[in-house]
């Protein structure tokens, strides 16, 4: 990857890849969309984005709904959900230049890992978002809060490998977009120290219905979540991760401080997409599982979420044969 | 307690408590109905009883709405929610007679200590029902399905001391009111069987809003039932109590062959009555957890239960406060 002038792909232009895509080709770098259902749409009318920062319109962009159309790129990044990763073997390969890179946009654990089976682990780095986004309408995109960047390098089994030039290098193309920007010296802790707090909310809003100032003014869900964030903590262990015990307290305080939210996966969820199981619960749990710790009360949540998923994907389809019919 | 002619109290005449009341008072013993909101209706038109195994009205019933009107009685029943247990420090005592007993025919672990402090260890008799059948309306009940009570002896700390007399006597006046009866050698064991059956599936219908066929169909469920099944049989066996490994195997094979069923928790929480939790699932984790033993699992459930159930009482109050402004 040079040091100047990279282009970009956004592998999934949703509220998240769509945001931070627009960013980009608003600072004046090239940006390659792909795109899906919202292609057509957003090929003749660009893409909207509301946001307290400023709202703007980019009245064109580079729209694509096919790989092979696309130019190759110096950052690939990956914005799917990740219930869609088995589409990566075929969207990658096409995309990236060849000293290019992929950045991993993705919530949960163990997605590096399989984009490194596909196109090298030397080329893959990895990407937390705290982004509060969703999207109003095809093209259409509301930003809503935050959306800081930790980027971290991987390298094979998540060895902790520092901070490379080429973090820098995308550092300073996501700063010149003014998205704040930190760095990791560790990537796989960085992923289990976010999942301290996805796990347990992601997991409760779903369940049981509910805002995260609602799960914190309950006293028994209060409790919940705090055993699970330390069972969390004991996953990270499991993968000789050490996360500090105040770590919880302070997860615990920022949310009780944060505006009513809703989670990433109750708006999947309230929007009849699959859910993020497998990556935010599924994974980190076999990740112990295999180093032999058991997460039990994790297990529940995973349990009880895939049900959920079930029926909701199952009611989805009858809806939309109802629908089509 | 005399070898004859027993009087009967019914503490609590719902769903439970008025179909076995009825029925014993069918077969000729004089039964004692204590009633709260149904007593004016039932006072005037006694009681209705659908069933299978025959319909039948009791025109006239001996109502009250007051324990120091009732005369005392041999055998005093309890079949009021575990959720109204509280009541029973003043309810019970003026009702029971020197030498009678009051026999507990609650769900969960523990009532039975409960009811021995207030009227003595040597007063208490423990009953497990497999009823299923459901409030109409007021003085109206209907049966749907099965009807055994396990009958067992209390003793301090449910010491196992065998079948006495007075359980017999009981027995052959519910079998004279043709209701299937089984004694059980150790109370404290059947209770914990109980438990392997009513946790998983009245916590998972709730939490999960699901009848039991759903949750034996779907493979995450039905993993999850049987985790939880192994971890009432660790609960029991911290109590000194053994469940054999097949009896989970065969608690599946009979669900499976249910019809599908709503469980008796998830019937008070459709309609907006306060849950067993305690009694069900936070008695037996705290019974474990005083042997040394956790129970990670029914704890993510207890806990859950108890934000479920905050949630339907506050609305549940909201909707009363409207309703009368």
């Amino acid at each position: 990857m040079s040091n100047r002038n990279h282009n970009y792909a956004i592998v999934g232009t949703g509220a998240l890849g769509g945001f931070y895509g627009a960013r980009l080709q608003k600072a004046g770098l090239e940006v390659n969309f792909l795109l899906r259902s919202d292609y057509d749409r957003v090929k003749k009318h660009g893409l909207i984005i509301d946001s307290p920062e400023g709202d703007f319109t980019l009245p064109r962009v580079r729209a694509f709904h096919d790989v092979h159309k696309m130019p190759k790129c110096d950052v690939v990044i990956v914005a799917l959900k990740t219930t869609q990763n088995h589409l990566l073997p075929k969207l990658l390969p096409p995309l990236l230049k060849d000293d290019g890179v992929v950045l991993v946009l993705q919530n949960g654990l163990n997605t590096e890992p399989e984009v490194a089976k596909i196109v090298g682990s030397e080329r893959v780095v990895g990407g937390l978002c705290f982004l509060c986004s969703y999207k109003v309408s095809p093209g259409h995109i509301c930003h809503l809060d935050y959306g800081t960047i930790t980027l971290g390098e991987y390298a094979k089994n998540y060895q902790p490998i520092g901070i490379t030039n080429r973090l820098h290098q995308i550092a300073i193309d996501f700063k010149r977009a003014h998205i704040p920007i930190k760095m990791s010296e560790d990537l796989l802790l960085s992923r289990w120290k976010k999942l301290v707090w996805n796990i347990p909310y992601n997991a409760l809003s779903v369940i049981l219905d509910a805002r995260t100032d609602e799960l914190m003014a309950n006293p028994d869900t209060l409790i919940l979540v705090e055993q699970i964030m330390r069972e969390v903590v004991a996953g990270a262990k499991s993968c000789d991760r050490i996360i500090q015990d105040d770590f919880i307290q302070h997860m615990l305080e920022y949310t009780h401080k944060m505006k009513p939210y809703r989670t990433s996966m109750k708006i999947d969820y309230d929007e009849s997409r699959p859910l993020e199981v497998e990556a935010i619960l599924g994974n980190p749990m076999r990740a112990a599982q295999q180093a032999g710790i058991k997460l039990p009360q994790i297990g529940v949540l995973y349990r009880m979420l895939k049900f959920v998923d079930a029926q909701r994907q199952e009611a989805e389809k009858t809806r939309r044969l109802l629908g089509v019919q």
